[in-house]
């Protein structure tokens, strides 16, 4: 099967295996896994930070990351279509208390005007906002970069009416190599991001809380409560590491065919590739007559497997696993059903 | 002092007191209050509805409503700038667990096909959507009425759905007197409702949410958890009932001198007289060298109350207990700070 | 009917209702109701506290005063019988994320050392333990009273672990007249109290959290998430006022009373009158072949009314509405029944 | 050093790490892992139940565990020692809103009688019980194992109640060796089960929650919005299994080296050898000058590592990573640290 569902379904490499078997491990409970500890203090480092923490998900790192820069009743303002506000089973009001006022549209095409009249400062009868979150690359938008100078911009806004920034940045590898802005920079404009292994990357399992060392040591209890501290992580964050040192600048690969999937399906008024920027692509079958379940089950029939994310919209997704083959035939079965 | 800052200040009247002083009471907890029974039986029938409930204030009848209509962990779908997303507290999802996602920007004009396309369906990963809260009339919308055809085409598209509609009527009573909408006729369109005897209508204390049978039912449950279960609630019943029978009329009148104070501001360029259609006057003053705040508090020096809710956002409010002579005040203080 | 469920049935007195006919009012949400206002300060300094805040209900001043001392995720020592653990609808866990660990058996008698080993301190891997509740009266303990030497015991406890202690002293009115205990007394070994007025002291509608000022600050705003922020609640706080200043020492016949039908009914081997030393008769039918819900549903076929607290508990309360006919009524069909 | 602090600290043998390194994989969020598919089903045929999900650890598992049979605002009956009560962050109430009812004192020698009391019905003005929960063995009861005949007694009392069991079973394996009964024989017992692999089975990471095929649906959606969807479990999930088929009759050593260290340090007073029946050996320092964090910080710089559970109870813990010389050491430190 060609496999375009999500980049998460990559298998560890020969080489990550080996990194695996071979990992130094301690419980990290007690924080005495000296491979965890070590890729906490690198992917910290890389991004300009004091401190990180590493989580068993995605969801996880971002609900934490949530619970660090907004407190139980407060607000937090993200996009309509961002994934910790539509992807998470709804965890931040569940677990966290979180209040969500939400902008939409919503893409990478962030309108830091918009957001910031939308901000509601204490003194006033509403809850003040207590947070931002942006995501980088955006899920739901396709794989789009908020540019540098946006995010700067809104980082200015935050400050001026002293509220954090998180940044949503499971992809954020991505961005970093599309636009080819240093992870530090980014890092410099967020007060917690959360990263993931286990995507584009090719890790099995994990993604990273990254902040000041006094959020992360709170993170750590947090973390305890949603069950996500393990014991002999280092298993997995040998992985993590191996990825971050050897899978990291392929991406480029990944986003070169999502362009030319995109190029390939284009004529079928689907999707622009001039806005497919990094490994996602994603179909508007708004004005198609098939949907995106329907398309989604065909393809499957011909061995092609894809993302039905909402009624009318799908998604492509190219990673390190996807053979020459298997883009051949992605082209050529979706081509087919959308003809 | 006049005073404006909402309609929630006016004192019972007389006879409203005379009916306080003699209503037949008994432990409403119990269910043996004759007179709040009474109360929830004409409230339902005005609305068309099986049941109501009292509460002690319209932030417990909404929370009490959405967690009807939402499940912990559940998702509303809701105005950016609704009163149970932004003045209650954060209470949907600190203690109902509903996530929010919010439409922007927010008014009484709605784009039923933005919030139909906000909608997410089961069966897919993101949460599916339980419910949409209508705000009638919108407070930070100036006291705009949601056009009955409105409701209507947002009911059609919540019916396609399978999910809820909660209106928020905590001012309805003015879209009935400004519309001339019966309101069984605005109750048909909504699952639940909740309205509010202490504003306009000038009762001192209480709201209530109106429903089928099964759901007021488990709104006693919920109300309890809350704290809203009350004792001999009938005092504050026969005042409810007597606004209801004596002071609903007279709202024609509130809507008269709100449009009066807004011609007389519009000069200033700080708020339309045409979109003033109830007792509401919002100042915008975001093109104004006066910030809310600081012209709320030179008007306060001037004896003439007004709130500020937003940094650039004022309201003024008329009501029953506003005298002509701080009618006059009001326009002539007012006009003053702003020339 | 005798009713004798509970002493929350009373209805307002005439001069009570006259009080409340003439209160000066005024909006309270705005902090501008004087009758309130007044009410408020006298509370608290009848406990020698700086602050006092009204609630619509015993439940909802309970619920705020455990958020005042239990941070979100933190734990909370009670007795396993304990009102705000077992009759609040699971509030303190489910608004407030309060964990309860609890002590049983569960009376006014308390074990201070046992408490004190329940005692978490922080430094460990477990929730460090921030309040412990205390019930004055012990509602499910039979009205039992906690007696002074034990509180100060266990607030020198308290002290010594640095942890807080809330009175739910919805009937600490009934202590204060059995023991004879100033209020102040009682209050100065209290972080926080909750104290009911429309119980045996016979207003409709009331309670008050006590404490420090700057808790009573936080406390307006939990209380407003939870919409118990009322109007012209001056209505209501007048009737409270009446009832502490005319309805007080008048307990000392409930207690008479109460007694007296447990010395009546002692013969069934169902309450121990040495026990009832307040205005709660306990039945204890563990032995008995009748279970509370029969015995409950045969006295209302005769005109008696009684609570069916457990399958095995009944209880009857007398109070300001019982007459003397009522009084004989209800020890006459009770004794038949349990005969 | 000598590590007895927990039986989490185990490190891989290399035959688990042959076996991680070789393992099939797939995405899990998917569905796709064969490897965690089958150790699921495995898992649940060890017990008798239909289904079983891999959780990243045991309070994960126990949390959702707990969600599944109790309801947001439901209470739950468990000891006052139990982990799900004291040791997961105050869990059950902040993420579920769950409330707890306790008793105490708490061991594996549960009171059936005393529990059954505690329980509430449907029908009165209290939250009924829907759950109670066992832990086997029992952490902080010293690793007692709860009979089998006082389990079966507890199933007797729930289904007369119509409520769940609960077993915390993340060393249920212990209590299997220990007693000899099947784990089948406990599975029949309980509604739902947690198990963990990375305790004494020696696995770097996870635990299951069990149950039937509806439960376990559920539980999935729980799983995600706390953050424990995983990519390529097959990793870790490769380890459990290995730890199953080959490091589950080995207890019997550690349960036997605990026995020897409970005899040699029961002359000083601190432990009764006939109560150390599996792999922990806890130290009651209640009437020793020594408190629990001095006596492990002295051991800590004489080479040996114990737990401080609390200001007066020390724990060692027996496990596969102990070694001869650690053993002799750790009898000889705290020997003579207790002299």
């Amino acid at each position: 099967m060609a496999d375009l569902r999500s980049d998460t379904v990559t298998r560890p490499t020969p080489g990550m295996r080996e990194a695996m078997a071979k990992a130094a491990v301690g419980d990290d409970v007690f924080g005495d896994d000296p491979t965890v500890n070590a890729l906490e203090a690198h992917v910290a480092a890389l991004f300009g930070h004091e401190a990180a923490l590493f989580a068993p998900s995605g969801t996880m790192a971002n609900q934490i990351a949530l619970q660090l820069v907004v407190p139980p009743g407060g607000e937090l303002l993200a996009g309509a279509d961002a994934h910790v506000v539509t992807y998470e089973v709804g965890a931040a009001a569940m677990l966290g208390g979180i209040s969500t006022r939400t902008w939409q549209p919503d893409s990478a095409d962030l309108d830091v005007e918009v957001i910031a009249g939308m901000i509601r400062p204490a003194g006033y009868p509403s809850v003040p906002t207590a947070a931002i979150a942006v995501e980088q690359t955006h899920n739901l938008g396709g794989g789009g970069v908020v540019p540098l100078a946006t995010i700067q911009h809104l980082r200015a806004v935050a400050d001026k009416h002293g509220i954090a920034l998180h940044c949503d940045g499971a992809r954020i590898w991505h961005a970093h190599i599309a636009d080819g802005v240093p992870l530090a920079e980014y890092g410099a404009l967020f007060d917690t991001l959360s990263v993931c292994l286990s995507k584009g990357l090719g890790a099995p399992v994990g993604s990273l809380i990254i902040g000041s060392r006094e959020k992360i040591t709170r993170a750590r209890v947090l973390r305890k409560r949603l069950g996500g501290g393990m014991r002999q992580v280092g298993i997995l964050a040998a992985a993590g590491r191996y990825a971050l040192d050897n899978q990291l600048q392929r991406l480029t690969e990944d986003h070169e065919r999502a362009r030319i999937i995109a190029e390939a399906l284009s004529p079928f008024g689907v999707v622009d590739p001039e806005r497919v920027r990094t490994n996602l692509v994603p179909l508007d079958l708004s004005k198609h007559n098939l949907d995106a379940p329907t398309l989604a089950a065909r393809a499957a029939e011909r061995g092609v497997l894809i993302a039905a994310m909402l009624p009318r919209t799908a998604r492509l997704v190219t990673h390190l696993d996807l053979t020459d083959e298997a883009m051949d035939q992605t082209i050529e079965v979706i081509s087919d059903l959308l003809a």
